[in-house]
């Protein structure tokens, strides 16, 4: 060993750790053996503060209990205020996808945490006589339910995040839904001229769906407040003490303000993934939603002349170096993608749950990998969405009227005035020939022009009358 | 045309139908069209059924509204009845898979009630002067609110039937969690002995787990009961007179028995497949679930004598033509079959949801039948593993003792009580030399005889004396 | 025991089997083990075929190195023959979904041609004193063996037929591609204007594409002609002679015209579905590309007005009830949902063949089923996509041009000709104005009219005279 | 502008860019369109390269045609080839998450080249008079031929990589099999005891499994060899001139060491995802036989008391805090979460792939992205798996042989020996006495102990005598 290292020692014998390093000889193997992705759990901040109030709640829940005493307790507590306040995060350096369960990751928060205590209580770092990562800090602890606990705690505030870009997203479709509320134009259904409505009718059900999936994000999230701390091993509280997982939970619903709950039966919430599963669908379901309206506004926006052109999305970048003037529609098209990845990341999800074996699932981190991805992706795209693109976007107002004046599926909203007969007899001419319904039904004399251009009102037309439709919720 | 048929007549001209079938142009057309799968839609009994309580709903809406006389509208009632009562089925023939978004199976629909309506009139099939299968039975409806409605109706009487599966397989697993609740055995987290445990505990997982997901399927097919019948083509309700949508949701409601709500926003509810995404997600949460726990079965009946041997699943059938006595866990390996289809099912589900368009999804017809075989088949497979696998385990007690009196996990549990340097001491030795904890510290008298029996009592080693763990919710 | 019945027995007791039935006691208890599907596998002729020719070919085997006498040989391959002449197909019963490795399919089979052999020897079914299902017609033989070499058969057998389906879309494609070869039209990316092409090129594209996957699945199948019989239980080939699997296979080979191989290592072979997983992905990736294409179909076919309205499908059905004339393009929407449920059972496949454990893979049954639905419902989609709907494409080629001559991005094909800022120039004031380039151009006189001519000649601007793109391969 | 920043000008206005910095305004764009993932391209050495090696193929095409002036092309090709070296990466500073089909990521290398270029000619950065981002580094190439040939030569390489670590995997196992040819042991199917084997057999099957899909991927990869090159915006090649594409793709083939060719059709090539997809599924098929070896290392060496305790893995770290000596296997468990993702980004390329329009795919961002992720984290974990696990197994050879002496399995090998009405009651007796199949033969007098032993015989057993099973290929 030189001057620059510490030697520390494990089951397995003794290595050298960096002298600076926080993190000591379990995280230096976990290095070594997991050389996978190249990226850090350092990179998850939403995991590492969720471990740091874990670890506080623990050292303050075995405080109340006897099992500490204040001054260890006190240093402990202060390391883990530290982390949650953005400090050593970069001492948290194991692989995020990491055999063991999690193992890894809870030894490298001991270390950290236990090291820097030491620091705090004027003792070199290693000197784990004084403080000592696995008996002090990860006390009356186990992996297999500090790591579930840590990763519920950091996706309900990974998920709060979520939520808030959602609805900024939400409302920058509602304003549009309220702008475009008189624009209308033609439904259509299988791509299919249809009858129709206003064009805010159309952006408020992208409004509508989000709202709607944000209600089933918020009650999703819910189950992950249930959490296992106190059940150790496998959840039978083998060496905690009574009365430490409810001292334990208090600490930490306290710690990060959230209603958490231990759940009823600690057994079968060491093992069960269903939670993650569950969330990760509600995910799968907004990704899905996103990307067909991505794919609605990239079609609306086609064009310039030989598209539908519709509507116009703001340009944020030049599209081509070819064909001088080409503007891409690149914000919906990175969301699509971001959705096609949450989508990917479920059934990743879904795999790592269906492998769990007896009391335990060893896969969680895989999962913590996939889901922080999907939520953090989604939020981004949903605030890039919205303020790169949906707030930006014009109708080409006349455009849409005249398609709705050229269309054939006008006849339909006549048949009550004129007969199916006749009505018949409009649309057959009117396809043939390639002239309007209104035009035709003027010249046969079938309606008189007022009562024609009143049942061609707006609200006539698109239902916006009724109460029925297209009201933004 | 000879005597053995009819010509009926559509927008795209003159066809011969079979003079015995209910069914007409439409329909014919649509099987040519469709020759995908051969199986028709008469294999999903809950489709019909719900098809014909939406066609009798909007009739009785026409009839409330003075759209309709009294007579035609009590024929298409009763024809409706009639296929309630599950007649007429094998008339519904058109291609589960099937392009349209629903179209061939609203028109199979229409013309079947339509003849049937006939005949109870006094005329002959096929003569749609007296009443037509667009004019009179489909009046006010579109196939897309008529078809996502009686799918949502169908989901849920199918979903039903899953639920009741789930409680008994819950049942089944929670009378084996009483039943082994002192049996002590080794708990394993990744797949290595870890601490004792009951089998009662083990057991009580799958019980607690399936009622979860049960309280998760309950919630989730709540969200199929919004419903978007008064919508017509796109949701604007065009044609559908004021009052009809209210009037038609309450007549179904009444009918079927289901609390349904018509969406607030019906130009979204027309395009939006969430809640199939949503339910779909859910039943692959439990199909992870109820793989996990048949793994775990197959796991702990493996031997009989090169295995864990725990367990003993019934013998249900014989395993082998080569090995004499050989019994496989088959029920259990269908369900995990089951499964994985669920889990296949889900993104096929997904996808056609993504595929949507603008105002509707033309790709329903794969999500009924990808939703239903989903439902249908869990269901099977959680009644079957229930009364043809659970019901008849048993456990291997002596075995289950001996591994823990075996096991250096033991040793975690003497901890606070010889301390942790004799602990390690022990398990060392107990590793090197294959014998047991508990005789070595005897021999070291460690402690008295009477103290070790009354550490290892099973309420102890387990926690099931804590009322933290183990009890079946 | 009534008239009506045979008593059977097995390893667990006695049953009473219908007297008329040719299968026996092993099919009657799987048929209650598993009511899963209420699809028999009977509904795969392909597989029941394979099976036959499976017990053919080790029935010769048996006979040619002297372990079965002639006469129950004899028997036996005349049973197999007339299932393999589509006989006796109703008498395999049991559920394609069941645990068990394939045991039940395998006693199925093995019940119906002992029963059929028995008759055929003048003995009554049931009197297995003269020809013994497991002991003659199973001889040398394991389900473990047995069923993975039916299931590859079979599937060979399957993908013939798809690459003949394919064959015929590619060919419909390809005559439109000629067809089309001088229609001029906007080519698009990113669903904007970009630069000029042909329409043949664009289907030729769909022809060149169908015609690479077919090249890959006919890779793919030949991984599939590998098998494992002779391996027995698990591949060590216990209780099968010396020169029986070489001999099994020369039949069965010879049998089905098939250039099987025996694979090097038959204890692999016999634990791995990998050619099935690798089969999956190339069925998925025609599927893919199949969506994908039909994407595009209805894109161009949008419309009739609102639309692009670049092609015209043929009408196959009447679209709408409401919406008189409306027609939709329902043939392209079944074959996207058959492409949705061929990327979701690709899922399932995997997830089945991931599980497998130790020296076999008990989950091919759903292998089987989800494999057999991808192959025949894609062979069934691309048939019914050529002839129902590529094959009746109409072009509006006066449109197409018309939206290249309006089009700003011909600026791109002019800038070698009158510089990049005159180009720019050019685009800016038709952007702005809405008019044409080439009006433009003229109007400035920066090309004299018959020069511009010579620039938009569709093959100068498609770059079809260049020889690198568009022609059909 | 201040000293720090200079500016630069697009179709969308001016803007301020570093100017330290080589990247420019399109750049500057596109990070803050996408400020989805944080991770830039940089992190894909690969790709980085790819792209140099592309452009630096172009520029030398260009010049060859007399497009370009012999001191830019210079210039151009020594900034590519100091990237190729490794330098300037982290100016590629664009997500690797975008939208626009890879625009943003060409744009990045044309600015990061063309202003190191600027340099190397003694200009300053951004002084694009004397050298252009796009009219000359991107000279006769549109984003839409120059990403996908990145992208492709990029995953030619990393899948090198892979098969290098595959290699290491399958010698790994391959060692094993050998060093374990002798160790007899019990062959399980459906997890329930079967007949004897070797352990040399069961890891025989893991190399061979390997080599197979080596096989399988090379030939995958083959595919990825074929460029669109000088297809330009849509496969027209507009723009570019005659002998363009051959010149540009030989100069590539020379810098790359590949034996790349031109796809025949360009316009198919320039949409077609087809060999992302294809390769995606052999990367699947890889991840799911890996997972299953993994399942089998995991499950063979439970224990190590209450499980089957068969091997032996290395322990390369502590598994528990709690447990005083637990070892995990966390090697095979990592290398399971890197097939679940692999699995899952197979649905995500999938989707994408699906997801293209009409003339190109821009989704093909996320298709890099996540191939990229699956090829590299696959090449891990294999190499880690090799070095840290499969190389220091070793084997509980006389538990193995126990299990075998001690199974009522060997009763089958034994029957065409006693017969098997003997051996079924040998059978019986021992499963309810739980005495030894060997003991009671013996017992009985039914076989001499010599003859009985020469039975027993590893290779007699195995089969490993007969020359068709078990030998590592």
């Amino acid at each position: 060993m030189t001057a620059s290292h510490r030697r520390e020692h494990d089951l397995l014998g003794d290595r050298d750790v960096p002298v600076d390093a926080y993190w000591g000889i379990h995280t230096l193997r976990a290095r070594e053996n997991f050389p996978i992705t190249g990226t850090a759990i350092s990179a998850y901040p939403h995991l590492i503060n969720a471990l740091a109030a874990v670890k506080e709640a623990a050292v303050r829940a075995n405080e109340d209990l006897g099992l500490l005493a204040a001054d260890k307790a006190d240093a402990i507590a202060a390391a883990c205020r530290e982390i949650r306040d953005g400090k050593l995060h970069e001492q948290f350096v194991v692989d995020v996808i990491q055999g063991g369960a999690g193992t890894s990751t809870n030894m490298n928060a001991n270390e950290v945490i236990a090291n820097r205590a030491l620091e705090i209580l004027g003792h070199a770092k290693g000197d784990y006589r004084h403080l000592h990562p696995n008996e002090d800090v990860n006390l009356s602890q186990s992996t297999n339910d500090v790591y579930p606990t840590a990763l519920k705690v950091a996706t309900v505030s990974a998920v709060h995040g979520l939520l808030d870009a959602m609805a900024v997203l939400r409302d920058a479709f509602g304003a549009k839904a309220e702008e475009f509320r008189d624009v209308l134009k033609m439904g259509r259904t299988q791509l299919q001229d249809a009858v129709p409505m206003t064009l805010g009718q159309e952006f408020s059900t992208y409004a509508v769906m989000l709202e709607e999936d944000r209600s089933r994000l918020s009650e999703a999230v819910l189950l992950v407040h249930e959490i296992n701390l106190g059940a150790t091993a496998i959840g039978t509280g083998l060496n905690a003490p009574a009365g430490y997982a409810e001292a334990a939970r208090g600490h930490l619903a306290e710690l990060t303000g959230l209603p958490l709950v231990t759940a009823a039966n600690l057994v079968e919430a060491t093992q069960d993934c269903g939670a993650f599963v569950h969330l990760s669908g509600v995910l799968k379901r907004i990704a899905v939603k996103l990307s067909k309206s991505c794919n609605d506004l990239r079609l609306l926006s086609s064009g310039p002349r030989a598209g539908l052109a519709e509507i116009n999305l703001p340009p944020v970048q030049a599209g081509s170096s070819i064909m001088p003037g080409k503007v891409n529609p690149v914000i919906p098209e990175v969301v699509n993608q971001v959705a096609f990845e949450v989508i990917g990341n479920d059934v990743t999800i879904t795999m790592a749950a269906e492998a769990g074996q007896l009391q335990l699932n060893a896969f969680e981190p895989i999962i913590l990998h996939s889901l922080s991805e999907s939520i953090t992706h989604l939020g981004a795209a949903c605030r890039t969405l919205a303020e790169r693109c949906v707030s930006g976007i014009t109708a080409n107002t006349e455009t849409l009227r005249a398609t709705v004046e050229n269309s054939i599926g006008l006849v339909t909203a006549l048949n009550p005035h004129i007969g199916y007969t006749a009505a018949t007899g409009i649309a057959k001419e009117a396809l043939a020939t390639g002239r309007g319904v209104a035009e035709l039904v003027l010249e046969k004399g079938l309606l008189p022009a007022d009562r024609l251009a009143a049942l061609l009102l707006p609200a006539q037309l698109a239902g916006t009358g009724t109460g029925l439709a297209g009201a933004t919720t």
